[in-house]
């Protein structure tokens, strides 16, 4: 993978991993730390940002040198300001790649992206996931088999309450008996968003060569297009054509 | 049209008509009350709400009691309180259909259903619009002909920031050169949404049979659909399998 | 339900029933006698046309008179002949609705509405399928709640090769492992198409009560639209404007 | 543009340039060595294949070795064999990339590929046609400007028959008074399908530098995905998990 020349910004809450002992002993430096190593290995430059930063790490330069932000939230969504949700919205509409992990369909920014509640059935007993590639055309499944499998899992289950993707490239079985679209992708603006199920605070899903291969994949998939125009002159005083 | 037994509720700004005297002549009473009684008159059970009632004529009673709300605005979007915003949206998600006309297209509550910025292109010099049915089998389409025309309209063009719409059922053609995707629809969670383009405070649009077909048409497509469940429990901490 | 006015034609290979003393006890009149019970005891007026008649029963009046078709094929179908399948495909186009049912997915006329080659896994050992709703929202799952089972059932797994469904209504769990689209809608022309996985020769799938209110739904949804316009003027010599 | 690697296959009709002088003379070796040498000129590898060549110029070897096919065709449609399109459509779903331009809207390739009638208005007059970018982020509009014009154009109108397409690109503004959906892409197997408008065999489009451009960046978006994933074992009789 080369990722060479993306400017990746790793978004974490970082909550869990400072208040929960079994949370630190898989990620003793936070999930975003790991993220960041994997990412960084295959030639991004990545930086980090916590929701404890003054300004959630998220500052208007921070954005604007960033190409793809990834987001995992799950605890303390309401302390994320509107403000500043408000900011990473206008960025990703004018081209910033989005990649939304896991419990991040709760977050404010996603469910604002989408127009909808984000929510889905869930149960947390550490059952087996089995992610299928329903679109295999697709560059975030490139490398992929048909399927892959997760050993202990949080089981999310439809209805998934997301706008209509442009794709659905995975599809989740559970041992338990659910099925969720895990792998969605979005257009808004001139932006791109992958939607990534897996990933969890008690398993260690984010050091798994096949979800972070979907990491890395997702990353290169919605970095900006290179001559995507940004509209700014919407008001428009004369007509192109003389009127009768 | 048969629209009996669909509790419509009707919610105009209701600033232009109070402010303007050339937009009072044509809508003396408040552009909601054209609506209405054209609504009524295809036996809908027709409200009305405006932005400076309390809670903008929208209580959570009001709301529990619409089948449809359609939704005009224009000079005072950001008058709207985010808090009858989030109720209105909660209602569509639980399947309140929502037209949105004209200038609503920039409204906060249009805007959190795109998850987009809700731009476009324009320009206010009363030229001809002639609008394309590009998708006549729709309902919302039912009783059209190839396309209809208004004769001073206000231009929009492309492009329209919103997100994929399910329907692109109608497309403009403005004398001044531009183009527009006039009629799009959207479904969030439960409810159907309906955008349609034609509208303004200063030609009598709202007045013409074809703009009202239309309306009709869109307030019978986006009504709930009976026996529509809500999903509400969404935790569900047994399997449904025997696990290994 | 009410289907009311709606006239059926249910298609049939009908070899099956004729060959194997297994499929007879299920379905001794053949699989199109209990759907054309089933949709006649709900209002619909209903037909039946099998393979082996001539013309396969599907003569331009019998599908002039055609409100609905389903279709259900298997051993046979390259004994379908082009001519009338293209037949087929134009009345659907000007507005028929067309139900497909588990195997006609490999049909020449399904295939030749999407475009795609129809194919996916499958697995014909009788496990269990769970039938979640991904959109409880939509018509076609009225009645149903948040799952059905299937006790027996022949797997078909992703990837399904299909275009881009509208909406894809159900999601298929199968105790064997995998996942697959198993209610999806597609529009082509004036004409609606819902593709149902449930089916099979050897098990008793179309007796079942929640397949049956599924069947039922999805014929009143592609049912034609009233009003819908059958574009027929498609050469324009004259421009609508003067030209310069 | 680097276009470097990318085997591209020009497929034309090449009728109208034998048989019509006004054509030889903007054509004068046909519209495909037009095309041929521009894609060149950006680094791609360019065959040609026409209509009166053995198997019209594709052999499965051809094809085989082909990652972009490119289609035009207006006069003889029906001269086109069955047998080819069939293998033809195979590959595309194998992952080609195929860019149908112009009047290959009513090839059967494209029919088949969309499942629909192709149809649409037209009007052959050579009126101004200004196409507008409807979805800016979109890699095929790369590099122009909010809308380009074609001085001499022939014209095609909406409704236009075709599937829910992934993307509307583009739409076009006609001076006669009409408007069309004239570029769209369609996912199909693995391969992706760019369809665009613009294209006349007596007015001299394809010289056109901004029709060029987005010929160039439709032939690099559809060029298949590495790693793209065919799926071969469809037949899965033993399941992934143990059944009770």
């Amino acid at each position: 993978m080369n990722l060479q020349g993306i400017r990746v910004t790793i978004w974490n809450e970082f909550r869990h991993e400072k208040q929960n002992e079994a949370v630190r002993e898989i990620y003793p430096d936070g999930m975003h730390t790991v993220l960041k190593e994997m990412l960084a290995a295959q030639g991004a430059t990545v930086s980090t940002a916590t929701l404890d930063e003054p300004e959630h790490g998220l500052t208007q330069k921070v954005l604007d040198n960033t190409d793809v932000l990834t987001w995992w939230g799950h605890l303390a969504h309401d302390e994320v300001s509107d403000e500043i949700v408000t900011r990473v919205q206008n960025r990703v509409w004018q081209g910033m790649g989005l990649v939304v992990l896991h419990s991040g369909h709760f977050s404010k920014l996603f469910k604002r992206m989408m127009g909808t509640s984000g929510e889905l059935k869930w149960r947390d007993i550490g059952e087996k996931e089995r992610i299928w590639v329903a679109d295999p055309g697709h560059p975030i499944a490139s490398g992929l088999d048909d399927y892959f499998e997760i050993p202990m899992a949080e089981m999310y289950g439809e209805p998934f309450e997301i706008a209509q993707p442009d794709s659905v490239i995975f599809i989740s079985w559970f041992a338990g008996g659910e099925v969720f679209r895990s792998g969605c992708t979005f257009t808004r603006g001139r932006g791109k968003i992958f939607y990534f199920r897996p990933g969890h605070e008690t398993f260690p899903i984010f050091y798994q060569p096949e979800v972070q291969l979907v990491i890395q994949n997702g990353v290169k998939w919605v970095a900006p297009v290179e001559g995507a125009r940004i509209p700014v002159e919407m008001n428009r005083p004369e007509p192109l054509e003389k009127l009768p």
